[in-house]
């Protein structure tokens, strides 16, 4: 992976430092926040109306319709969404799923909500992107048709950076409805497994197809995972070999990352558990005993999250029990020194002083006296330290 | 917004610090208390009798009725309370929604308690502006009808300081009654929605209108959480790269208001969920459909407030780290530099003793061997502490 | 109050550390024991043959009895408990209630417990003084009647010390028992509610009597709370101002004395719970309504709590990274010095030295040089310090 | 008691270390194990074959036969169990106590388990003499009886150590079996009960009996509790007034000894909660009213451990912090030394150098001025100390 | 044991840091992850094509294939596994057991699978060997028979590693199928007892077996906990009589590898808690009975996993106590030193200087008086140390 080119050479201490600075002002500005749709005083929801008033926002969009049935499957990009939505689907389609990859053209979400009756609470939060992800069961009610509505949020590591991208899924009976967040291609590997003759996947239900697409949302974590666990362990080492000032900032960094991680797969398995629990009209049977696969992968993220969490919050302590070995060991050189030669440093002192009278200076033998008495000191104040266990 | 002008300039370390301890001032003396209206020995719950005979507090005091249907809407100022209640609502109002936004005339909280029979165990709790928010049924019971009774707390930020203003609401079949804790204008929007023509509001019932109050209410934690979002941002990176003194308060005023925000917002959280629970004559189905998309929100806010306490827990130790990384790198420098002068400071005072018998002292190249050898003791340290990575 | 005489002048230092260190002193002992009545190898309860043998303890005892009805009520001193008990009650009173100030005089408790037939698992909480609150329903079973039994505890505090004074509860249904632990007047604020014509109280059953006694001791938890609340708002401010070491042993006492308060006040909060959700013969339903209201006191100050110790627990960290910031500073200090001067005496000993060959000391400006090298090297260290931001 | 006897006297530092020491050394070597009887690759449970094969352990055995009912009472030593379990029981025993004080003898134990028909699982609990205490129902089932099977632990204070004795009880109709770990009296306050005439325990069935032997484990507790609470003072008067190096040590130990002590009461409460709320044939209803108080009480000692365990946690901040005050002390005086006299002796080294020309040594006052020079440097000093705070 | 070998000999300082790193780089890379089978943008299930698809992975792999009754006993090693299958099972054979030791080998799989229907998740399960201990019940659909697969996880101590292995279990009616990790021997002791005549194990049940499996399992788990609770007791010592730099490395080694341990040890509770309230056809009332002895165990064993986590993390904070008392003293050693000679430097200093005027130089007793004020200087400095308790 390219991610291997990033590891720091190990080589000198100046060169770690500046690696561990460089990914901390990539970790900067990233707490969570709640902006998106917030229009204090304005009701929940978003009426028909209010939607078709709405500018859209730049930026491309792909619209992709997939029926397939257990014999067939035929993609389409549609670029009319009127014209499309006007004619009628093939018989032989078992199951229509129509993807929207960014929700940027208010048109098109209009012309969607208003040909298969969304709800308006759930077409705000499908414009909303920064919705925690739920589940909620619309059932039918007057003009509304009895739906599985769905937000989840896929965690993609952008350069460094956790960020995490909401798709918003409406299951109906024989229809799958989903609204990404910017226009990309995640979806491209379960359209290939669509085409492919005989798979499992176009054997089944409408409801089969929305556990792929979260099945492969919850893939997307294990990589993730990964990159933590490798920094985790490099820190790990760092801090029990030789502990540099730039490791605590690493650590604070992977604390909060993993914070924010389960924070964003935390509600996907409340999500996965009560999908698993209730039951729905449009939820098979089949469909059911597959997502509780699902769950138990989630619930073992989680799991590995929380001891990496563990991990990272032993590693500061160490860091600290660390640190403070080496102050002991700095300040007992010093101390060692100063216990030596300070002493010593007035004593070579007191023969310096100029006295008239001061009788050892004239002794034959001072000089040598000096320095036997010095070594003793020295000698005794050495022995001293041993005894105390600082040497 | 305004606050953006109290950034700190980042120029010079006083600057900031003088910044943070202005904030550190408007911090103090904000731990909660409960004084309001305990009278020890007295029996909870205030009878229409004890009403009459309690004194108004200052401040003006204004009395809003609106009434509205899918038609029309009208909204009076009412200046004598005691004609507005004998004359009759008009024919076509739906709803009645009359506002006293502060509870400081007694004569209007005696009024409005006789007209519409409040019990004395709810007057109290209007008149008792430290509730904490709660939602209480009264059934149908002698004089008393059935009626849903509220308290919820809306968050200001006044002047960098948490505030909580306390409403009370009641909610019969076609009536709402809000008390409010001081004179203000925090309802116009709502207001304002109610007489736009067909507004999804003016459609819909009483408990629509509750509804919309709460959402508001809820809404205003938005902007709040964003400035401690920015704050805590700031305190991170002055931590990270140059931890300052000033900043260990910042943190702790910053984890005591969060602190205090989690404690206001969380009963909330309960009042919804048992709002969404519970079944009530005066609650509709519609009502309740939009109130769990409040509870949503309620439940995004509080994940946000831990998740941005946990960070700021994980500041200090972040921070106690740096502070004895820099102990260290201060003590180093200390002990290098003693660790090699101290033991040359002794040798020169050595030849600086006057013992008439020095022989040293006459040798030709006396001097320059004291050089040589302070230099090579000098080398000699600063290879060991290279050795030991201490350079 | 007189509290606030206590307050420290904020004068001089040692006044406040003589101030802390009083506070500490009367803190001191008071860790909760159970020793009160535990008799290894006895049975626990004890029957009225053995409550007949047991010693009186000394002390004086009031006991006062006080029947009321709407209309009428009387409170008499009770001396002769024998003959009183004898005499029948009044036709017109409607509740009888006999509050035993102190549980010394066994020979009253013996009267009590066999005109009213207390069980004896019963009279053995009464005497012991040291139990936990509880609410206990004894049914009616052989000559036992059905009973609530409730064992409530009223913090008070003592000269700066918490202490909790137990007060056991019989509720029957026209008859309410109170034993308190020593003699004193807590209970007078109900009677004269109890004497004020038209009161509630007096219009209610038995069990409004026990909520009303409840509640004043719910009540009196207000001010002690008010009393930590100032305490901690102080230790903060000096703290985050000036950390004095007496701090650290206010801390220290506040957070075991918030430890005390919550472990005494959290049994009443289930008490008060459990009471809703029972039914029992002798409770009426207003009397339930009115205990929600308790018991959402009760919560709210359980809160307060909470945050106050939480506050208490982010101060010590506080404390001790503002210990380190010191301690850094310090250190700062004398680095600063020993690296400017160290060197500098090094040099001012080398020429001090006497070898006889030492050109320098013949130079014209060798002095002068001296003193240039010497501020050269000053200004350079200054320079390096402002550098590394150490000034 | 004795255990007063070994309190420290405070005297002297070393004495006091000396004390802590010592009973630091008994506290090592105590972390839990499981190892009795777990053998891997064999099934749980043992047959009475095995049983037979299985050797005994050294050490004597005491088997005692209570026999009583309402009237009288009988205690046998029995020493042949084969002879005794073959003669019938007297008619007019209500219930029969058979209590095996140690289970060395499998003789005994196969005998037992042969008349009575106790469970193979059963048995291998009895023999494992680190069970957790439990309480398991074993319903009649083929030859097995329906019993009910405990298994309780005493908390023993043994020399300052803390250990707890496995007693397994079996509580048939009107047959109890004991079974102890070691040769003991504990249960002979028990039996003294049963002996006095007219005693509420010889008026009840076989399971009061029970909850008397349960009751008096309980009880034991307290005294433990007390001198914990003992040791805790003790300590937090140390730290808050002289912290010593030994406290430290102290403090870990007692945090150690209240985890174990924790753990083992907290299954007891299970215990004793599963007691109440479980019924079976066995369990008279009089006893499970009795069972409620002894729950009451574990409770209540589970609470002051806590109370202990959170003391002692805060008692470790408080002792670091007050080190870290000391610390800051020290650095303080060497700091103040070292900042006034290292320029001075660098201006005596200045003035003590011989350069020729050296002008001010030449100067009349000279020397005089030398003395002004460092006391106004000294005094400037000690100024700026103040103005810091620092003196 | 061998473990016991590599106890360090406390004999040298510098041999315990090299054990306890030694040590170390054993613990290093070993956080958990979960990468096995995960490919992401598959469905997950195996459906038999598809494993038929799959290469084998080298390493030996035995089958071997146990046949019982209550009368006899029948173990082979199967070498052909297709011609294996096609053989009929022996009429006298009550319980069929086929056990896989290792997963390498897809054919052996994919016969098994098909002959035996196993269903497509579960079938990836078994091959993933990094799965989460679960228990599934599936129910009889389809082609499928009801069947219950269990995986669970035996820990195992490899060179000081802990190490997990997968089994996975099949359990029907009569046949129990296991899938291993690694070829080995773990079952020998399960199949001795199988084949000893008149074995309880025999005499029962398909899914008595699979309790026996899982005991052992459990069982296995014991040596370890004594390995983690000797060297936890080791480093304790070490911290609390000679804290060394490297304990906390060990330390953290430690807290580490119990967060594993309880990681690993933690769903098999959850495993043995379903399996004990579920009621599955396949599992017979007495294997219940027996299946609540081994949950027992696994509480015991997650309750001193508990327990040594707490005693290690309060080591870490006793550990940094301990560093901080020695940082003290080493402090104070320097502080006591320099406080005193430092001053005296600067006197021995004052007379070395060279001024002309010094007047107290030509004093007779001059010399003599230094000593005395040095003396006095020096006792008045200890003294002083003495009275702050320095000393």
């Amino acid at each position: 992976m390219t991610m291997a080119a990033e590891q720091p050479g190990y080589g000198s201490r100046s060169q770690r430092r500046h690696w561990f600075s460089r990914r901390l002002a990539i970790a900067r500005r990233r707490l969570p926040r709640v902006l998106g749709l917030v229009r204090p005083g304005h009701l929940p929801g978003i009426e028909l109306e209010e939607l078709a008033g709405m500018a859209s926002k730049p930026g491309p969009v792909h619209i992709t319709c997939t029926d397939y049935c257990a014999e067939q499957c035929q993609v389409q990009e549609v670029t009319d969404i009127g014209a499309f939505l006007e004619s009628h689907r093939p018989a032989w389609s078992a199951v229509r799923w129509i993807d929207v990859d960014a929700v940027t053209d208010m048109q098109v979400i209009h012309a969607l909500a208003e040909k298969y009756n969304l709800h308006p609470l759930a077409i705000e939060d499908v414009l909303d992107l920064n919705h925690r992800p739920k589940v909620e069961q619309y059932q039918a009610e007057g003009r509304y048709q009895a739906r599985l509505f769905l937000i989840v949020r896929m965690l993609v590591l952008d350069g460094g950076r956790l960020r995490s991208e909401q798709t918003s899924i409406f299951l109906g009976h024989n229809t799958v409805l989903t609204f990404g967040e910017s226009a990309g291609h995640v979806w491209d590997p379960v359209r290939q497994r669509l085409q492919a003759r005989g798979s499992r996947l176009r054997s089944n239900d409408a409801s089969f197809l929305m556990h792929a697409l979260i099945d492969t949302m919850i893939d997307s974590c294990f990589p993730i995972l990964e990159h933590y666990g490798d920094r985790l362990e490099e820190v790990e080492v760092s801090v029990l070999e030789r502990p540099s000032p730039g490791a605590i900032q690493e650590i604070h960094a992977l604390k909060r990352e993993l914070l924010l991680f389960r924070r964003a797969i935390w509600p996907m398995r409340e999500v996965l558990s009560s999908l698993q629990r209730e039951t729905h009209d449009c939820l098979s049977e089949t469909t059911r005993t597959y997502l509780r696969d699902t769950y138990d992968q989630t619930v073992q993220i989680i799991d590995i999250v929380e001891t990496y969490r563990e991990v990272a919050m032993g590693l500061t302590e160490t860091y600290m029990t660390a640190m403070s070995n080496r102050l002991n060991e700095v300040m007992k050189v010093l101390t060692i020194i100063g216990t030596i030669f300070i002493p010593l440093t007035f004593l070579a002192g007191v023969y310096g002083m100029n006295f008239r009278h001061l009788p050892e200076l004239e002794w034959r033998w001072g000089y040598a006296a000096f320095w036997v008495v010095s070594l003793v000191m020295a000698v005794a104040m050495l022995a001293w330290f041993r005894l105390r266990r600082w040497l």
